[in-house]
């Protein structure tokens, strides 16, 4: 990379509030780790110290009330990190690109569909009879596509993925390494002093442009679906169990579990560490702070909740701010009880 | 699938309430994804409207003082869980059989021993040296089987599995894709400023007709077995640390976490997202409600738990409620304390 | 095993408190599950019936203050589970020697830069191009090396874990089953109606003699490196967002989330199952009990913490302790009602 002030402000389209067009530019880095060769953005107000005191050659930002050193180019544009993210993608060290192929060291089973010419499928990775595998799509070394399972168009399907049989994925889907995708959903039934086994003979359905984190568990149906809807996001280390209905343009965050059957509406947002009980449903545009544990099912759309049981945010506020109070409480009830007994002396 | 009302009244041996003995069934769905060929089932006081609107064939269920449409079949059983399960395993979809044979994209070490008549070793699986595999068991695609470990007969272990070495596997156990068995335990000594690894030496056991979920972690014994009992069932994510002993038959449910040397009785039931101390023990059919953190041991068996610190449920129950009392309390010490101004004055 | 009381007690340099110098000893066990030929330790409090009552030939302990059978030999040492560790080292079991060479049943990609002579590269392993394999370390079954990774010296890479392309890791590493490092940290800015994904550019790099338990995992940074320092012990199933910077002999305990940004000091402590809010910073040698959640920086080294929001804990015990006296307050007020009404009357 190499490049200046000036070009970085006509590919943003920014305005260039302070510095020399001419500056050189040659690296990307956060505001605390820059160099003066160094593009970087100010986007959250937590870092207003690391701005005042940043090395950054050039540094995008939306707002003018900030501080930052003379050495540094500051140019404005509407969204600091879409423009940060545009500077990188046409600067910046490229994602490996797709080799299509099959590595002699995959193993692909009996009528699996697949066009080598324009997948890649690595090395120790297996794909099973009867699968298929869409154009553009790259199925990471480890990986295992389970029997029928359908994965679509420009897919990036990681390392040591399982993708067990039956189960559909869309197009444009990224499952990142360690995902598991169609384990049995955990139903039992108590017969005679031992948990029997209840057969969990659906699937799971992953819509288009759907992203699931790191070692994420997605569980079939007992019977027929599990669906996450299209667009929606999911972080590391999420349980979802079977049957679950997640809606379009959803974000779940790391570490969250939803039990099964529970049904989420449209671009929701679930924060890190929450939990959903089953058999639940949440309206759209619903909010969830972190580690909230929903018990009930949110009809209304678009509020924020909180807590465990979690309520809407402003309760739950007020419940721990109350906590606070009680000592304050006891020694009024204290000073009261003296009055009284003062009064009857 | 193509039965009718009067066969499977008489293959779960139920009694029909409602509808036509020679209506045709073509499938199993939900209530509320049924149509008129579906097979479905009443089994939650949640679905009663599902059940009131469902567009099903047939409906098993328990209760008769529930309402559904007159073209709908009602079939009252014992259970009618069990009952569609029976319907299933009979007209549904089955699994996918044991096909034997060591694939020749598996890799099987020294002195391993295994039938391979009777045993399927699937592409790209690994079984180290010394380890036995039980006849009718299966080693799914990217499995790992550490050195001398042994697996029972007639186990599925999933897609991507790590078992360690020298860890023990009974009769008919499931580890569902992504289970690490017998990891190091995490022990450590603090000593001149850095933390020094304990090795960890002993093995994890599991019993027969264990269940384990996806992505699971069970951690091997410092020395000694970590052990799982017979029967237990647990969910995916869940992490059960080094020396720990599970009792027999019980649920452990997604994402809980059992610290070190923790002894669980047996038919324990332990919801969700709970955290168990390290050193303690849980006596047999305690049950912990979801996302419970038990800090000290429960002698007592058969209670129900909650909270952190985990309490009886009522208490916990009613310390929640005396807090949402709170601000009623502070109205009333101010009326107190006003009436008591009023009086002195 | 065979070794006597007298050799074990010169080993670990201890004092022989009570039991015969000649008396034989073949084996390690727990308190609990020892025989006569057993050698065990005493090493928490919370044994002191298991000492009382055990069958074990030899007792390391370091306190003298307890009762053990007269059978049994006790033998006085600073750090009885230091001892014991020795002992173990000495006589125990020991772990698989590294095999050097590469298994036919591997991948090694172009130009990795690995001497076969110096490192074990395992079955169903895949090495990519560019890749760098320090001498004497070893790389698990089913393990994934991305592109241009480089693992340090004597690092052991355990089986189905993933390392994404760029990351970098120290010497003494161990990265336990299952392990992803180097996932897309989770970075979308929501645009006409869509999560539109940013590209996570950087990478992860890991310092010499750091542990990672098994299924954790670590994502790349959005740019620049996610760190995790030298001696840092990671347990089981952990979640480490982008651009974490965590600090030097730390212990994180199991099913942790760490969100992204967030900076760790050196010598701190996170019991199991807490969560940290992204952009925070918390001081060196911090200790956080379990499953407290921090959503503001802690500035102050050397505090423990506990709750949520996490607050230093003899704030949050008391004000645990006062929700259980809102009962007490509630009779309190009633009886200064009737008490106020009486005297009105």
């Amino acid at each position: 990379m190499n490049t200046t002030v000036a070009e970085i402000t006509g590919l943003v389209g920014g305005t260039l509030l302070q510095g020399s067009e001419a500056a050189v530019l040659t690296n990307f880095a956060s505001l605390d780790q820059a160099d003066r060769g160094s593009v970087s953005f100010y986007g959250n107000e937590k870092y207003r110290e690391q701005l005042r005191a940043t090395q950054a050659g050039l540094v995008l930002l939306s707002k003018s009330d900030v501080a930052a050193p003379d050495h540094c180019a500051l140019v404005a544009v509407e969204n600091p990190v879409v423009a940060f993210d545009l500077i990188v993608k046409r600067f910046g060290q490229s994602l490996i690109p797709l080799t299509p192929g099959i590595s002699p060291h995959a193993f692909v089973g009996e009528g699996a569909a697949l066009n080598e010419t324009t997948v890649e499928i690595s090395p120790n990775a297996t794909v099973c009879a009867g699968a298929q595998i869409g154009r553009g799509s790259r199925i990471g070394p480890g990986a295992v596509i389970g029997q029928d399972v359908r994965v679509g168009e420009d897919c990036e399907i990681g390392p040591n993925v399982t993708i067990r049989e039956g189960c559909l994925i869309g197009n444009r889907v990224i499952l990142h390494a360690g995902v598991v995708i169609g384990a049995d959903g955990f139903g039992f039934e108590f017969v005679d002093g031992r948990h029997r086994k209840i057969d969990q003979l659906g699937i799971v359905r992953i819509e288009d442009d759907v992203e699931v984190g790191a070692s994420t568990t997605i569980d079939r149906a007992r019977f027929g679906e599990t669906v996450i809807g299209e667009g929606t996001k999911i972080d590391n280390q999420v349980q979802i169990g079977h049957n679950c209905r997640i809606g379009k343009h959803c974000i779940i965050v790391a570490q969250t579990g939803i039990a099964g059957s529970a049904r989420i509406g449209n671009y929701v947002t679930i924060a890190a560490q929450c939990g959903i009980a089953g058999h639940i449903e949440i309206a759209d545009r619903v909010t969830l702070a972190a580690r909230s544990g929903v018990v009930s099912s949110i009809a209304e759309p678009g509020g924020t909740y909180f807590g465990y049981p979690a309520k809407p945010i402003k309760e739950v506020l007020r419940d721990n701010m109350r906590i606070k109070q009680i000592g304050a409480l006891q020694k009024r009830v204290k000073e009261l009880e003296r009055e009284l007994k003062a009064g009857r002396e």
